[in-house]
């Protein structure tokens, strides 16, 4: 006879698109989840409810009866007070001011606890994925934005207001082009797959990128990063040099974090990453370029291990309070 | 009757041209320093000498017999193994892989302990100077090169193999001009003060420049930031323009800090900060436009307090474990 788990508790990855909710055990095993989509635009009380129902809906599924959910952890996007759980500014969820933790916790009944999405993608990387055991760590995400988490000391590190990890502004290219936060040249500007689609949109705008614009079924406005990397994969030199330079300023922030923070890794994840060789190629070269002799040596540079859970995995581990 | 220091400790700041050494009480108070050249050139087996007889100098000065010295520790450049005192490479010096925790601990016969010269001065301005009582700090020291060190948590973070901090190699404009680590466009290789005598040189190479030139008494070899920051002030429009842009560049890298590790406060010392309000405003300027809302709204940028003792502080700072 298996023994029941002694311990259960719910991770909530809350994006703009979508609401990804699970239900673990102590061991970090999931039991039960669920995707649904966010509705953003139906206001934040809609969300919450989407949010409460997915927890319910998992719990039943589970079997789990609500007085034995230990705690709620939920990783939200924006700017937000991780001690209050006020989502402060959320552009892709056009949220301001939300206070999330206080709307939940009247709901569930439970602890509930709120970090920023990036950061727990960082701790479920640490706790459960491809940093395990690792002291020092740092996670990028490369997907429509960019965004990170530092992990120092074995522990998570959230700067002195909780704004720590900000990756994807960094200046890359400093009259690059401009990026959603108002200024120039930030690494979200250049390498992710908003950038890599506006990049393919502009040649194509010149009369130029004809077979990105055919992977596109011939409309513009369907380009995306994945266009762009099958158009590379099939031979087109337009698109491959696209991903090459977005590869490129990826490696010099990577080489920059090397040197700053002698890490012992460096977890790269997100959909842009999911396009292969001809990311990690120019990744590669630019640490190769720059990164410091000894902390170069030292640093292993790896793929994230969790996929699609780092963000909800995350969320289970500050529910079991393993941040 | 005022009480004698039950505790005496001796700092040591090693650099490529000086030697900077303290004798200080328990409270940080220096009751006796001296600063002699380096003598690089004699090898490191002079330099260890010399830095033996700083200590017995100012031991006797300040009345302390040898038995009372609590620890020695020493402030070094280049890459080090903290643990075991070894200087792996350090350039300035001129040395490969010198022992020289055991090498000093066998002549002053209490204890040594080493850490990177930029750490320490991050240490003082953490425990002594600018940033006393902040959690989060940065320290930045742009002089002939650009180094750093990070105070997170309250503590030094020295990374996994000690390399932590080498914010002088952030990669700020990608195809800038060659560093002397081998990449191209690191912060030293455009904002140090080597950077901004060479750009100067440049322009006087071409013909032009001749404001800075008449600053130097003729001679292209003696242009020096110091000269082009004389020019600049004088009116010149060309000096004016190499300075903001060294200015902007290390603005750029501030404004990345921020965005990082959203600090309390980041502190800028070393020789090119007294140029003072033209770096000043680049730094401002672009702290502005690229570092994000809150964290901006949160972090002091500010002037080294201890000037030219934030090195030797430090290492006092850690022969009393303050670190």
């Amino acid at each position: 006879m298996s023994r029941l788990p002694d311990r259960f508790v719910i991770g909530v990855d809350l994006g703009g698109t979508k609401i990804h909710t699970a239900l673990a055990a102590g061991d970090g095993n999931i039991l039960a989840e669920t995707r649904v989509p966010t509705e953003t635009v139906k206001g934040p009380s809609h969300v919450i409810g989407r949010i409460i129902a997915t927890i319910e809906q998992i719990r039943e599924q589970a079997g789990v009866s609500p007085g034995f959910i230990e705690a709620v952890a939920v990783g939200a996007p924006g700017p937000l007070d991780v001690a209050n759980g006020v989502i402060h500014f959320a552009p892709n969820l056009r949220w301001r001011d939300v206070p999330l933790k206080k709307l939940l916790q009247e709901r569930v009944q439970t602890k509930v606890m709120i970090d920023n999405d990036a950061n727990l993608a960082a701790l479920g990387e640490h706790v459960y994925g491809a940093g395990r055991g690792v002291e020092n760590m740092v996670y990028i995400t490369v997907s429509t934005g960019v965004g990170g988490g530092l992990i120092l000391g074995g522990r998570l590190y959230h700067g002195s207001t909780d704004g720590a990890g900000e990756i994807g502004h960094i200046t890359v290219l400093p009259d690059g082009p401009l990026c959603g936060c108002g200024a120039r040249g930030c690494l979200e500007a250049v390498s992710s797959g908003t950038a890599i689609a506006r990049e393919a949109r502009r040649l194509v705008e010149h009369g130029k990128g004809q077979n990105i614009l055919a992977q596109a079924g011939g409309k513009p406005d369907e380009i995306s990063a994945a266009t762009v990397a099958d158009a590379a994969a099939g031979g087109d030199p337009e698109a491959a040099s696209i991903i090459s330079l977005a590869a490129r300023f990826l490696g010099i922030s990577v080489a920059n974090l090397i040197n700053l923070l002698n890490p012992d890794m460096i977890v790269l994840g997100g959909g842009v990453m999911e396009i292969g060789e001809p990311i990690w190629q120019g990744v590669r070269l630019e640490v190769e370029a720059r990164a410091l002799g000894a902390a170069r040596a030292h640093v292993q540079v790896v793929p994230a291990g969790l996929g699609r859970r780092s963000g909800v995995l995350g969320a289970v581990a500050l529910a079991l309070q393993l941040d």
